[in-house]
C-alpha cells in the first residue's frame, strides 16, 4: 500500500512538473512574439507556431493522465482537487498560447510598416504577464499562497496599462489618421496581453483554493472603466 | 445497487439541467447586452450584473457538486469524462456572462453619442453566438454529435463577420476621425461577440468528445488572417 501512494504521489508529481513544461514554453511564446515587434525582426517569433503544437500536444496528454489517475486511484479530497485544478490550469496554459498566436498575427501588419511610437508599456505588460504566468505556477508547485496572491495584486497593474495604452493611442489616432491601423494592431496586442494576465489570474486563484480550500473566483477586484 | 446506481443517473442529469440554467442565463445576458445597444435604451441591459452574479454562484455550486460526485461516486469511464465536461462547460458559461459585461460596459460609450451607422453585423453576430451557446448546450443533452458540429461551423461564420465589422469601421475611422471612438466601441463589442462563440465552440467540442470518445479539441479549423 506505502508503495502504491508513493507512485502516485510521483504521478501528482509529474503532473505538476509537465504543467511547468507547458508554462515555460507559453514564457517563451510571449517574449518570441514581443520580440519580433520590438526588434523588428520578422524571424524573432517564427517559432511560435511550432510552440503551440507542442502545448496543444501537451494538454491532451495532460487531460488524458489525469482521467486515468481518476479512473484508477479513485483520489478524494486534496488529491481530487489538485487533479482537477491540474486540467483547469493547463487548458488556461493552452489559451495563453493561443494568445501569442493572435500577437504575432498583429504583429505582421506592424513590422511591415514604420514605427509609430517608441513602445513602452506594451513591453512592460508583456513582462509582467510573462511574471505573472511564471508565478502562478512557482506558486502551485511551492503551495505558496502568498504568491499566487501577488499574481493576482499584478493583474489590476496590467488592467492600468492596457488603460493607459488605449487612451495613448487615442490621441494618436485623432492626431493623424494615418496611424489609424497601426494603433489599433497595437490597441488589440494589449488586450491579448491582458487576457494572457487574465489567464494567469485564474491559475492564481486556483492555486489559492487548492492551497486554502476557499473559492477566490468570484469576489474579484472591481472592474476596469470601459471600454474592455 | 440498483438504487444507487439510478440515484447517481439522476444526479447526473440534475447537473445537466443546472448547466442549461447557467446558458438560458447567458443567453439573456447577450440580448440584454445588445437589446440596449439597439434600442439605445439604457434600462436594457440593467440585469445584466445581478445576472452574472447568479452565474458565478451557480459555477461554484455545479463544482461543488462534481467534487462532492467524484469522491462520492468513485465514477470512472463516460460517468468520469460527463463529470470533467461539466466542469469545464461551466467555466465557458461563466466566461460568456463576463464578456457581456464588457459588452455593455461598451455599449454605455456608444449610448450618450449619436448613432454611427445603422447596425447589422453586430445584431446578427450576436444572434449566431446566442444560437451557438444554445446549441451547445442542446447537443450535451441531447448526445447530438451533428449538432454540435454545427456549432463548431458556425463559428467560421462569426469569425467571418468579426473581420467584416472590423474593415468596415476602419474604413469610417479612416474617413472621419470624430467617428473613431465609437468605431472602436463597436470593434471591441465584435470581438467579444466572437469570443462568446469561442466559447460556445469549446462546449461544441466538448460534447463531441464526450459522444465520440475522440478529441476534436486541436485540429481545428484554419485560422482567420490578422488582425484577430
Amino acid at each position: 500500500m506505502e508503495t502504491h501512494e508513493r507512485s502516485f504521489d510521483k504521478e501528482l508529481a509529474d503532473l505538476k512538473k509537465r504543467l511547468l513544461t507547458m508554462a515555460a514554453i507559453a514564457e517563451s511564446m510571449i517574449d518570441q512574439a514581443i520580440a519580433e515587434l520590438v526588434n523588428r525582426d520578422k524571424q524573432a517569433a517564427a517559432e511560435v507556431p511550432r510552440n503551440e503544437e507542442q502545448l496543444n500536444r501537451l494538454q491532451i496528454e495532460i487531460d488524458d493522465e489525469v482521467l486515468r489517475l481518476l479512473a484508477t486511484r479513485q483520489p478524494v479530497a486534496n488529491d481530487l482537487r489538485l487533479l482537477l485544478s491540474v486540467t483547469r490550469i493547463n487548458s488556461e496554459l493552452e489559451r495563453i498560447g493561443d494568445l501569442t498566436i493572435n500577437i504575432t498575427e498583429n504583429v505582421q501588419i506592424l513590422v511591415e510598416r514604420p514605427p509609430l511610437k517608441p513602445l513602452i508599456d506594451i513591453p512592460h505588460m508583456a513582462q509582467l504577464a510573462r511574471t505573472m504566468v511564471r508565478q502562478s505556477l512557482d506558486a502551485l508547485v511551492q503551495g505558496n499562497a502568498e504568491l499566487a496572491q501577488a499574481v493576482i495584486m499584478a493583474d489590476d497593474q496590467v488592467d492600468a496599462l492596457k488603460d493607459q495604452v488605449l487612451r495613448e493611442l487615442l490621441t494618436y489616432m485623432l492626431g493623424d489618421m494615418r496611424t489609424i491601423e497601426r494603433a489599433l494592431a497595437l490597441i488589440l496586442i494589449s488586450r491579448h496581453l491582458e487576457r494572457i494576465a487574465d489567464h494567469a489570474t485564474n491559475i492564481a486563484q486556483d492555486v489559492i483554493y487548492l492551497i486554502q480550500g476557499r473559492d477566490v473566483r468570484h469576489p474579484r477586484t472591481p472592474r476596469t472603466p470601459a471600454p474592455t
